[in-house]
């Protein structure tokens, strides 16, 4: 019941990667396809391209929303048959633009960019271990860690044994997709933490975080990058494929399901629309409840919404109604309007609301502030119970899998039962889905995807400094 | 079964005004009011301000979104106690900064601000008059001639007195907020075209043309500004109410049921959402059809969908995702994507509408270009039958009262029969709702409204140079 | 001695005027005819053209420098054979961008830009004339009143004699220029008190305040506009003169010579640099000193301190560097730096003036506090002596006429004898060019300009509320 | 002749260095003195700043004025008692802002900010070793270069032996300042080549290329840091001294006072604006002539005018002037002005000029193409003899060591004989001063500047690609 993609009490996004290979307008397509993704990053947004008679790598990124950091830019500055791409979550850095991805650098053998969806759990011990072998850092990111150990094996290697070489130093959830003067190379962890789908577009390779992006450009998917997967794209449209590591169990993020990506994508090679709404009905198994109406908290919740709806015969009513205009920064009146935070990107449907009985349905609750004033906000628009139904088992544990989340004392479901929850949150009742019920949803054996977040058990353990991603 | 809110074959944006009487934050609540009221105008916003111990009012206005009209605005620049503030729609003159409202002038008797929401059908002679007796025209917008015509009145009478007898010699739709140095007036027309409400707030006067301003604000609904009522507030928070017009009938806009207001918004003193949603429901009586899903186009199709699904009882499934991200300009490749016009604001959720029958439930079609778009998406995707349903009746009659809408030639409804129309769009079947459905809706006699889009019954004429509203 | 052009101490720029008649290219021409002219108005710029086929009249105009406000500016946004241009100074109202000019409107018979340069005293009258008879006014700007008055003539009169009609109702100094649909006006005052040149340009006709904006855009000086003369254009190159004023002595101002104009400027006919070099010798005749060296305020001081330089046979040396990179923002320390806003702008040339004494040549001492820094920074750079000289006589009269001056109680000459002021900035000797000298200087008779800031003298009076212009 | 700092045909502007130790208001004063230094560079600017405490470093940096750069930006964003800062010139480079200095990174031993003033003439093997050691390359700069070198010397040495041991391995003209987490280092190459002074400021310690940025904040100059001078200071304002190289015979740059210092500065201990005036006294001993006025282009020419003027006799006068708003985009007519480029800038004072003989003096002619303009514009204002006197040897040489250079195959004095240039700008007569001259203007023996531009000696050699500083 949170408002995720513009508040406090969030996840936020992580990232989004796009690649194209062989179109003669590779970055205006990596620039709609990062257009698509959108809802992965909303904070920077950067492309590269090849050109590959001359070997040439171009850039150029900026803070800001996609269609703001190309507005009026000139795609002539941008030029080739070749082009990458990605869109990042904020940062705490002092010096925001410096992480905006992709990376790019002159290494042993040309120039060479590289964006990275992830986090490395072993990235402060490479970091220290590079500076102290000499390596200067000019942001904060992991990425230029990745950047700098491929250049040091690119000394002696082709690019994709060192883009390989650098990958087996490194520990953490990555999918990344780099432009070398004569080659795209894509590749996920062992585990496959995070996703990237290979399309196709007339003849061009394409790959992309999220499906939702070939269907703008009109690419065909054609199958997952599998987990451990070093694809090798160059050429016309040659494609070859290594399999470097270790072989170990795929643990993909069952997150991604619950609240990240778009519905109307594929991910892990399934549809979230229909995960999503088999959520719903799983939870209206589970916990079902009389009531006048089921009511989603826009936009995350209504698929899974109209799945509960379906399921326990409660009629879906749109009682909170979302305004699409909301931006970042707010002028709010020093004498503060009460629960102005919450208002201004949701208002209740007052007079639909009056005296009814009413679930609400949403995919999380982290920190459980939120949560508190949606309700508050429902109640004083007139609902006589507020009964909330979480598509998610609670969240107890932080994501260092490159999920922002808070630390553990901050969740709120790490620190109270769910009893105590509900008393805070002030509802007459609060149900999450089950663990098995949420694995049920994605039609999967219980441990076939990380759930860290819902279990604590962590596929490949913690960084060292505890550190959640991107906090 | 269009994407109104951002391309060409749509209705687009009328206008959404505010007025805050005696509130030590009146520009900041009015900011926020007019944020609520976004979806009524995009092009432009402008807040006027009055400190009262000095009579000076003071406005800041500009281009584009309240949030980026008023971005890192100081609001000490907009002092005082009352303010009032306007969105507007688009507009094809060569300064559009130009008509940006509200308009401010120094006028006998001080400074006033005034903006409007409608449009006069008498504006050309009154432009025509006007100029011919001397007055200067720096804009195209009917709001100037109002304002000279004020400020002729003002020569020798009151505040009000003036405003009356400028508004008696107007003819059209048009909704008023101005401010003068010691009263804040708010008015509709005799027939009360477009909606105007009234709240208080701890004390303060708020009028808005949409409650969902007042609920942002935490401002209460008192009652709306009834048709022909100029409603003076001065002092602390007195009232005085007006009617200097001949009694007419009212026939208030039934189009802002049908897609412009808000859904959470009492428009007309009537809730929106209600009435959409049972626009759903009446249109799944009259014409029913066998399918698998209903299918909205988001946004504005949902409530009504979901009121189809329910009667129905064919479940409502979201095919359509639209990406809320969309800016106004987009760089396309110039080697055409197919229909990227509508794919980059909604795509088809490929994985669900396989092999399936839907019925996809809209507001309106306009010239039919967008629709067909969309049912060509829906069919690539797999989808093996679509039916449309639209919850308005055919759109044959341009709008001379505020909306913007295009010559009777372009309105596809108005040079085609359904089924010839059902045919350019490439639809298994077309069903519009009739008049009678959508007055049953309403809860109203057929009449009540006007309903000149659908009937060209137009209540008080056309204007003589026969162009619709804003074109 | 002041450091005019940005700081506060100072006279500060009035307005420059351009217009353009039939040449293809005749906005660009007018942007870089407001170019030359920078100098005479850095707050705001605006340009308007004129499509003669469909006698449309466009405009753009913007805060800041010309070069800033068209920034980027397509001209094909300003099409036509026709254009005109203003540059304007600082004004003190709530709305900057409405008082720039030109101002546009629509009167009867059509489109007209008009922008002035100069200053009315009975504007205040004129205002309140109009609003109690009806007009509406969203500027403060004298122009917007001229504009008003035009209107209203022009409801029964062609387009000079509208023009001359306004300007029978106003008194003041005013330079005018006028883009009708199918005429360009230019006009001075009865008394001549502002510039207007008329040049050509290979069939062209273009009006200027200053010839350095023939010489950049390649055009001929011709003749000045006459005092008191309405100058039509039309047709092809077609003029026709009208002097419908009374006639009087005309009193052109003689602060141009001072201050103002660009030395590579003829003004009234006159070069600039000649008269104000010439000034420089005669004050060395009149005002003899021993010292090393002479010393300019640069930039303007530099052309008189030639003059002195020669005349007094004491070389001139560079003991004041101006940096030009000088905009008008500056963060300065909270810790101040000493004399911070006099060195931001000049810098002591310390290894010359080491015990050395110096005649300082400056045009002129508003309110003292300027000078008195310099001097301070030059002693503290190691100047023995510091004699000051400056080429217009005492400033003891605010100017009415167009000059933006402080009133008289800040002027420090019209509040401290000439020893006073010497002790009060703390120069070891301080003399005035005396009025004789200045008249000498410009080869003219005692009268034969207005000088009233030296002599208050006002050759048509003062406004009745007392205000200097533009204050 | 040449309008150098603005238009092609010309040198352009080296760097500008700035370092403040131990103030309250570090990057304040950095602002300042970066501000004073303008001219140094005009593409870019950055200031970076230490947090003791927290050895955090901060950068803030942007393309553009100082001015602009530093905008409405809060200086509580650069806190710390230290701070450094860079100007820079343009770049060729495709990525302009990640060219801007100083760079930040961190290495071992935590963040390092550094910046230079220079060229290396081994920087392409630099490169090319540190790739091929691993190293990535974000920018193109040599700087770059220089912080890998001291990154990696600080794997195991402290900073100021870090430094020393990286300057041990380049080759060049570099002066740098660098900013660690205790201590600022500044240092001049072996030769000197290019300036760096030391000041104070109540107990701050103070470094800048020019002192004229000490005078702006109130700074006292101390002594130059000398050629091969590694300054250590730290703690409260403690310095330490190494001179770690070989110790070669100094050649400072003899350029910096033919052009690109301020004339108010100290550079290489000795006054710039004396030089200068004394390069125009030989030179009118050298090659005097018969004329009616000496005719400086300004500004850079007008000190040597002045002295050219005092030794010949003949008057000086302003027969040029100059648009000082000139920026630099211009929006030329299509049906180009004549000669636009030089007018945009300078304007002959036709007045003045008419059927005079004048001498030109400038301080260096480029390619020729300017002074030919400048000539023609003089000539088609009256002058009716036009002799040019360069206060420089013929430039034959490009510039290895930081003074951007066209080729030698665009250095019109590398290629023609004085009289073909004579010929070729259309002068009556042309001179340049004798090296001998200059070295007498300077008062030091020949050879103890580095005078390679005009010799072609070059006191460590060029670069193996033989490319001329910043092309």
């Amino acid at each position: 019941m949170s408002s995720k993609r513009h508040f406090g009490d969030a996840f936020v996004e992580e990232c989004g990667l796009i690649g194209i290979w062989n179109h003669k307008e590779a970055a205006n397509l990596a620039y709609l396809g990062l257009y698509a993704q959108q809802h992965r990053g909303q904070e920077g947004a950067g492309i590269a391209s090849l050109e590959k008679d001359c070997k040439n790598i171009y850039v150029h990124k900026g803070l800001g929303h996609v269609a703001d950091v190309f507005k009026r830019f000139d795609f002539s500055n941008l030029p080739g048959e070749a082009a990458m791409g990605h869109v990042r979550y904020p940062t705490a850095g002092d010096n925001k633009l410096a992480e905006v991805q992709p990376f790019m650098a002159e290494i042993a053998g040309g120039r060479v960019a590289l964006a990275q969806n992830g986090n490395l759990i072993n990235a402060e011990e490479l970091r220290r271990d590079l500076i102290s072998d000499g390596a200067i850092f000019s942001a904060t990111s992991d990425t230029e860690s990745i950047l700098h150990l491929v250049a040091r094996q690119a000394r002696d290697k082709s690019f994709v044994d060192a883009v390989i070489g650098a990958c087996q130093q490194i520990k953490g959830a990555y999918s990344i997709v780099a432009l070398f003067p004569d080659r795209l190379i894509a590749l996920r962890d062992p585990n496959g933490f995070r996703p990237l789908a290979l399309g196709e577009l007339n003849g061009s390779l394409v790959v992309a975080s999220e499906t939702c992006a070939f269907d703008l450009i009109g690419a065909k998917y054609i199958r997952d990058v599998e987990p451990g997967e070093v694809l090798e794209i160059y050429g016309e449209k040659q494609m070859r494929s290594h399999f470097p590591f270790p072989k170990v169990k795929p643990t993909p993020c069952i997150f991604e399901y619950v609240y990240f990506a778009r519905p109307d994508s594929n991910v892990f090679a399934k549809n979230v629309y229909r995960i999503r709404k088999q959520m719903g009905r799983e939870l209206a198994k589970e916990a079902p409840i009389h009531a006048d109406y089921v009511v989603p908290v826009p936009d995350s919740g209504v698929t899974a919404a109209l799945g509960y709806a379906e399921e326990s015969g409660i009629p879906m009513e749109l009682g909170l109604i979302r305004n699409h205009y909301v931006g970042r920064t707010f002028i709010e009146p020093k004498q503060s309007i009460r629960d102005f935070g919450v208002k201004i990107k949701h208002n209740a449907n007052r007079d639909l609301l009056e005296g009814k009985r009413i679930v609400v349905v949403d995919d999380s609750i982290v920190r459980g502030t939120t949560t508190k004033k949606l309700i508050k906000m429902l109640r004083d628009a007139g609902a006589s119970e507020v009964h909330v139904r979480i598509t998610a088992p609670p969240t107890v544990g932080s994501c260092y899998y490159g999920i922002d989340t808070p630390t553990e004392d901050q969740l709120i479901a790490a620190n109270m039962s769910v009893g105590e929850i509900t008393k805070y949150i002030n509802a007459d009742s609060l149900a999450y889905i089950s663990l098995e019920g949420l694995y049920r949803s994605v039609n999967s054996e219980p441990g076939s995807y990380c759930d860290a977040c819902f279990t604590r058990t962590y596929p490949i353990g913690k960084p060292n400094n505890g550190k959640p991603s991107c906090s």
